[in-house]
């Protein structure tokens, strides 16, 4: 790992760390309910895959874009559970045999293979209107709450996360444009992305000008974060990635490597990095950890 | 069809074709948004499995709640066709292979049969977070429209209908109580059903007790819904019910006939809906269509 990457790790790890407290704190009383009422196989399905170890990239824009609009990045903490519950519930059905039929994630058993197909569907079923309820009961005052339902939801739906997903199904095995492949990677990945950030300066009272600046960031860092994943399926290890790599050249997945080359793809990377950290200059000191965090994104190594 | 039940079905045709046209509206635009934006075979199976010819109960009590409560029952039609997504995407995924199985649905192949297993994932995934979208961008003033965000969440969750569906799963083949049956039954159908009214009722701008009065009606009304839909199943034939009988008995299912005999079933949901009948009669007059409701909802053959 380079310096930068490490040193950003250490920065940000009180963050993560609130996070994942947060996260287990939500799913062990399961919000105001009685958590002896959840099915005890659904909540430890949930909780496998919701708390396994992560980035906790999308909590993490979240929080940093609340701190960037001169917020207190704690009041954000429902809505940073709430993306990474729909993030996580994503990565559970996309896994499923029917979908890219997964059996690692992250080093560990998908979650279909670890219990069972019919508890891995409900498992993330369980997480969306679980995220909603975190924004809907935790979120103060109602209009702040009512308008981040409002944004996740769309962020979620059909036109963004799992019209994207549908888009990367059909696309597979057909040569298309790297037009096409941004469209696609901009819904798919992008949407919840953005969406994070958006929350984020919702929470802290953003005016629509700072609005515009971290949806303009979001963009850009939601590219590169996937040229990022391209390059790494390309080019990583079974031991960094945690998962099997070349599963896209092995399902004819049109990917940046393919269509840029490996030297083309860093240099996109590069640029959109770039694009995100000038972008949020107007925000001025606040940010910075959000530029860091765009540089950091493209030097991972998992 | 007995007399109650043509006559209650004529009454009540108004508001089910008002439902029906605002369901396909709101998924041929996907709600202020481009609809080309959508994957058209996503918006497809959405639209399939959405718009199938259904008796639309859930929006019907989210209506006649509305107006039971002294609302104008139109301005509850967000809340009825949210209700209905949430509805859609429950049976498309408990139909899935990995599910309950079932290659026919009102008649009509199930949308993994009609599509494909991702696509029918897919567009149940897709139908969540559309239904939150609704509420929250339709329903006004915010307070009422995040109220409704958070009672939908939770009857759509691990403690409600998930949780339902994960216990039906996992006590197939396992001889319960009635006590048992009723607490699955409580969330897998009844916790939809109540919410519906409960929803109906926050448009109407409904006082505690009113909406107490709701919930006990929901209640019971979802018992009776049960004992019923248990009722057909051993007893109505593959024409009556536009998919095959007798599947609860092939796997194993606890069901009421099983545990009070058919005679024992009838008279149980004869007595649940005169209770609902009977907590709704503070309401007066306005709450007239529910009470017919209750009637209807155990004579129905399908």
């Amino acid at each position: 790992m380079t310096d930068l990457a490490e040193d950003f790790r250490r920065t940000t790890a009180p963050y993560r760390r609130a996070v994942d407290e947060a996260l287990d704190r939500y799913t062990s009383s399961f919000i105001r309910g009685n958590g002896s009422e959840v099915p005890e196989r659904l909540r430890a399905a949930i909780r496998y895959s919701l708390l396994a170890p992560g980035k906790r990239l999308r909590p993490l824009l979240v929080l940093l874009a609340t701190e960037a609009c001169g917020g207190e990045w704690r009041r954000a903490m429902p809505a940073a559970c709430a993306v990474e519950m729909i993030h996580a519930y994503s990565l559970i059905h996309d896994d499923l045999p029917a979908m890219d039929d997964d059996a690692l994630r992250r080093g560990r058993p998908t979650c279909h293979i670890e219990f069972d197909e019919a508890t891995a569907i409900l498992a993330g079923d369980a997480l969306i209107p679980l995220a909603f309820e975190l924004l809907a009961s935790e979120l103060t005052p109602p209009e702040m709450a009512a308008a981040c339902c409002l944004d996740l939801a769309r962020a979620a739906g059909c036109r963004s996360l799992v019209g994207g997903q549908m888009d990367d199904l059909l696309a597979e095995g057909q040569a298309r444009s790297l037009e096409d492949l941004e469209h696609i990677h901009r819904r798919k990945t992008g949407a919840l992305l953005r969406v994070s950030l958006r929350l984020g300066g919702r929470v802290a009272g953003a005016g629509l000008d700072e609005l515009a600046a971290l949806d303009h960031y979001g963009t850009s860092l939601g590219l590169a974060f996937q040229i990022t994943d391209d390059l790494l399926d390309c080019c990583g290890t079974r031991a960094e990635l945690g998962k099997e790599p070349h599963k896209d050249a092995a399902h004819g997945k049109l990917t940046y490597p393919r269509l840029l080359g490996i030297e083309g793809s860093r240099r996109r990377a590069a640029v959109l990095v770039e694009e995100a950290c000038r972008v949020v200059e107007p925000l001025g000191d606040r940010a910075e950890l959000l530029r860091r965090l765009a540089r950091f994104v493209v030097q991972r190594n998992h």
